[in-house]
């Protein structure tokens, strides 16, 4: 179900034509190079045109909520948070050496299969792939700053979105290096640090982010900006807290993909920390992150992590905080447009199924 | 030998201290995430303190010698083009999955070592080191960036300033993603592919950039630029023309490495291009980018690097690189003192030993 939060086709059309835009500059760039680098920037095209949107959308919705008059201004911050995620992305598959995302081959597929067909040796069409994928983020990173260093804006303005776009990938990549230490399972996570690493990884840059983008260009009360910030933490988690149970119990053909991955890749997620506190864990707990782990394997761990009552805990948790988000949203001065937006964005990240 | 272009008792000083206080306002910040995260910062600044700091150096003496007056903002921006290259580096020995660089075990090295003699799997520890590099790559990246975007200078300024430091992480991607492709060996590299792919990758953001944005800040006329621009160009392909004849020819105990890790990867320098289109080639095709190369092998192949006469033409190439950029140089309204550092420059470029 696609709810009112995200369907704006005026805004799409305009935050398409603009990405595009930008995407295109760069590929006409690239042309001076190399064939491959060029096919680098199609494949970042496609990567780019075909996301959901999620983030820049968010931005917009609450720049105009505010009130913002910069149409142009908001659209190139929108851009950047967009090209910002693209490149977590690209440089998450890069860490969990995933060649597909959403049922398709990734840049690192696309780019390995080419070399291979074309008769370079498995390894060396798998380091080309990887390349492409390391460089691709890095260039997605530096677009994504550039459009926000040049938006036309007051210096006071300036230095506020500069600060909260460099904390938003501070932050992010905090979370992502817990993300990977936890998945190492040096030691075990308690539900506190799985929590904290989602808000770091996710919520940050996701959902504060955009909310702060939009206030700090709208020229919003800076009194506001921590109840913003405090909201987009609990949308965040509950968009990854919901994540983490359909990577686990989801419709493969809806989420694009298997739901053994997460499992066999040991993904460190609360669904795991609460059931590994029942003493049935101790009959899964071998399988659990190994790389051939089979379909009867999965079935064993949905039953020990129904069975625990870690399922349950997490779909409390996603409830509980819906209601605290609704709180905060109805316990605010924010304008009447931005709040019956956010309220439908947080039945969406509680409710999606992809 | 160090020469006069690299030896500045006082800028060093200045430029230590700035590029400290910057490492340590991150690694403060990231003392509310995690240990881990805070050890990546400790390494990130062992690499950014012990770096030879050539290009920041170059940025300086060009500023000072245009007649900048602004040192503050010179040395932020000297400080972004050394992160810059701090980020390429780290990102580098990712995509070539080095553990070691200069002799020491480098961001990957380290942290997989360390979760090793924690008790993790080797496999998940190597990963771990790769994810800790590339987020450290992705780190200085955005500090690079942020710096560039807070400079307090003008409107025009700020938007040169800003498009040759885009520019110069966008030219030298296509020369990383072409280097990568070239050591696939799909098409027979040309000479032609491996000059331009050196300027790409290193000449432009280590030379151009640095000289670029000098004459940027400090407000010289922009048809000086095309000529710093050629002479950047010339002084990089003299850098790394030395730096692939040193990783072949040189000192191990000088250049911190082994001789036989680029003929192991089967970098595809100029060197091995014309190597390659000698008879006697053949006879060494199979074990050039051979990982299990041995010593014997190395020296076979530096045999017929030499008796192709290759090695001679390099070094040919080197000494009309020179005397090109001596002729530009001359040739110039440039400042005499800017004339004499890049004089110096180059003899250092052609001559250096590590």
């Amino acid at each position: 179900m696609r709810t009112s939060a995200i369907e704006a086709p005026a805004v799409d059309l305009e935050l398409d034509a603009r990405l595009a835009e930008v995407i295109a500059e760069r590929r006409r760039r690239a042309a001076r190079f190399s064939q491959p680098y060029v096919q680098l920037w199609d494949a970042i095209a496609d990567i780019v045109m075909r996301g959901k949107k999620l983030r820049p959308r968010l931005l917009l919705d609450g720049y105009h909520a505010f009130g913002g008059q910069l149409d142009a201004v908001a659209l190139d911050a929108a851009c950047a948070i967009e090209l910002l995620h693209v490149a977590l992305v690209i440089h998450d598959d890069v860490i969990d050496s995933d060649d597909v995302r959403r049922g398709e081959l990734n840049i690192t597929g696309r780019f390995s299969a080419d070399a291979v067909a074309r008769g370079a040796l498995r390894t060396r069409a798998q380091n080309w792939g990887e390349a492409s994928s390391l460089l691709a983020g890095d260039l997605m990173l530096t677009a994504a700053h550039s459009l926000i260093a040049q938006l036309d804006v007051d210096d006071e303005t300036r230095r506020s979105v500069l600060e909260i776009f460099d904390e938003a990938l501070f932050v992010s990549a905090a979370g992502e290096h817990a993300d990977v230490w936890l998945s190492m399972h040096i030691d075990d996570a308690s539900s506190y640090d799985v929590l904290a690493m989602m808000e770091h990884k996710t919520a940050a840059y996701s959902f504060q982010a955009p909310l702060l983008l939009a206030a700090a260009l709208a020229g919003v009360d800076i009194n506001v900006h921590e109840r913003l910030a405090d909201i987009g933490t609990h949308l965040g988690v509950i968009y990854q807290l919901r994540d983490d149970v359909l990577g686990v119990f989801g419709d493969e053909e809806t989420i694009g993909k298997s739901t053994l991955s997460d499992l066999r890749e040991g993904k460190e997620t609360l669904l795991i920390a609460f059931a590994r506190a029942h003493q049935r864990w101790n009959d899964v707990a071998e399988v659990f992150g190994a790389p051939h782990l089979t379909v009867a394997d999965s079935e064993r761990l949905r039953e020990i992590i129904v069975a625990s009552g870690a399922l349950d805990l997490v779909e409390a948790l996603i409830a509980d905080r819906c209601d605290r988000v609704h709180e905060l949203i109805a316990d605010t001065k924010l304008p009447e447009h931005l709040r019956s937006r956010l309220t439908a964005l947080a039945t969406y990240c509680r409710t999606r199924r992809s």
